[in-house]
């Protein structure tokens, strides 16, 4: 392994410390890595496996740089990591997935930007930061269409449906004085998307594409395979690659499709592994957390194979009630969040459901 | 579930602090439970993946106790624990796999009397306390031969081979005064072993035999599916539940069997996840681990389904060296220990090949 390579024993610093830091963690460990958790709430998820954990705020910058020092490479498992705190760290530690691919999926309105001067195809978007920004949006785009917070929306937060340009005002009255976005609908039959990795050394590898299912602004399931033609496969590997080689990104990006008659349409990027990523724990050797620990700290990533039919499904809330029956059933795999608290909405676990070839 | 099944959020209590402690912790949380480890040595490789560790001896009854009133059930990595803190904990928690079971593996005769009273064959046995007893085992049973101290051997140690009876004072010696068990050679053609396990409500599920190749008294590689004909594969089965029925067992247990041609021979039991186990995690959707979790915490076994064949070989000492060519082979699995230091016989990590079916 050369310089840049992370051996085992090294330490990677994970910025949150939810169930994707807490599979991070896991996934970290299988390659003889430790883990350190950045979190300013207590008790996370991730931390009842890991190594080390600081309960901290992102603006303590004493607790950053004390963080910044046990590690050996920050990564991080959500995107709105404020400015300051990255501009405290980035001097002291690799950071990866890096800067630019933070700064574009940090606001809403920089990414459609940055994926449409790609060549990509996004949904119609204007930038509204008043009432005369969303008049001249709405007549450019049209009705229906959807006012959405440039920044911190995630699970169908910060949106607002406008179904006729009579509920403009109201639309705008719930971004509470936020630079916005209007976003125009697209028609598409499905979602899907593809988890890509790309290595330090600029090597790419993909998962197969999978098939989304939301509820309510929240993912519900995921199906692989995709129903895609061999030609929109191809596509969405091709569009995925171009975005990560654009930002010269190195770890695992969740890139969100709809498919339409008219091809791909790039839906949204997230910098990190990815919701409708969980498949691949039960459906190939090398999953999304152990591609994206072995892109940040330089190893060659495993090559995407998929093994198996897996359909994911989350587990929101009173899904916990489930657990029980689901551990009797056979080829189901379950993965819990050690979450103390069941909440509404509250992302409690996931569960892969495996269907083997035939042997 | 009704009050003897553990809900999520439960603590596991492990002693020790190894790699099987490790990788049961890994399981533990993906049904949502957290650990506590045990373990009198510093950094163990379990602790980066625990939520809490216990830094004390086995001696220490305040840290014992403490640690029993921390958690809701206690297992163990390692048969070896002292009678005086099993005697401490059991009025505490309930310990899983149970006392019967550590009892019988912790001394090699009491094992092969209590396997031979089941009506299963073992190697010929004869315990040997002194010269006199020794030349009258090695009178009945005949030499070559092999001399084990009854308690505390593992991977080859505290065994001594006896070709002819003029080596019998020599090995002796190496007994050191422990009470030792003289032990026949068994002709076989090779070593499997059954991982089976065995629920709080009594069923019972058993993983498919693997094939064992074992050099310098360590195992070095097991082989899924191993070299058993169908009535072989059934005998392991019957005899491994026996032995989990007679012992009211509950948990995971490796049963380490040798092939002949009179049958299959009881080589030894180990009461906890076993070494030759490991293959699962990459052959089956619930694998050893989570399996003896949801023993212990009273929930649901996995059906032991397999869905690839698997080759697991053991990483030793230098065998670290290999790990970036490891790294970049598809369908290979790393599963690293963390543990700090690389020396000569010691187990570093595994891996394991998969041979999946041709979809």
């Amino acid at each position: 392994m050369t310089d840049a390579v992370l051996a085992p024993g090294a330490v990677i610093g994970i910025l949150g410390g939810g169930q994707l830091g807490r599979m991070l963690s896991v996934a970290a460990s299988r390659l003889g890595f430790t883990t350190h958790i950045y979190e300013p709430g207590a008790n996370p998820p991730a931390a009842q496996v890991a190594d080390r954990v600081t309960t901290a705020a992102y603006d303590d910058a004493d607790a950053l740089r004390a963080f910044a020092e046990t590690v050996d490479v920050i990564t991080y498992e959500f995107e709105n990591i404020p400015t300051e705190a990255l501009d405290l760290l980035e001097p002291l530690r690799p950071i990866r997935p890096n800067r630019k691919a933070l700064k574009v999926s940090q606001d809403r309105l920089v990414e459609k930007a940055f994926l449409t001067d790609l060549g990509l195809t996004t949904a119609p978007f204007a930038a509204v930061d008043d009432m005369e920004d969303l008049t001249e949006a709405l007549a450019e785009i049209g009705a229906p269409a959807i006012l959405k917070t440039r920044r911190f929306g995630y699970d169908g937060k910060g949106q607002a449906r406008i179904m006729a340009a009579d509920q403009a005002g109201a639309a705008l009255a719930d971004m509470a004085g936020a630079p916005a976005i209007l976003e125009g609908f697209v028609e598409f039959s499905h979602e899907v998307s593809v988890i890509a990795a790309r290595g330090l050394s600029g090597e790419i590898a993909c998962f197969d594409p999978g098939e989304n299912l939301h509820r309510e602004g929240i993912l519900r399931q995921t199906t692989v395979p995709a129903r895609l033609s061999a030609a929109q496969r191809n596509d969405a590997v091709l569009l995925a690659a171009r975005i990560l080689n654009a930002l010269d990104y190195v770890g695992v990006m969740g890139v969100e499709l709809f498919v339409t008659p008219a091809g791909l349409v790039v839906n949204e990027i997230a910098p990190r592994v990815h919701n409708s990523g969980h498949w691949t724990q039960n459906g190939c050797t090398v999953d999304q957390f152990e591609q994206h620990i072995r892109a940040v700290t330089g190893w060659p990533l495993g090559d995407g194979q998929r093994h198996a039919d897996v359909v994911m499904e989350n587990l929101i809330g009173d899904d916990m009630e489930r657990v029980p029956e689901l551990a009797k059933t056979p080829d189901t795999a379950l993965h819990l969040y050690g979450k103390a608290e069941v909440k509404p909405g509250r992302k409690m676990g996931h569960v892969n459901r495996v269907i083997r070839p035939t042997r």
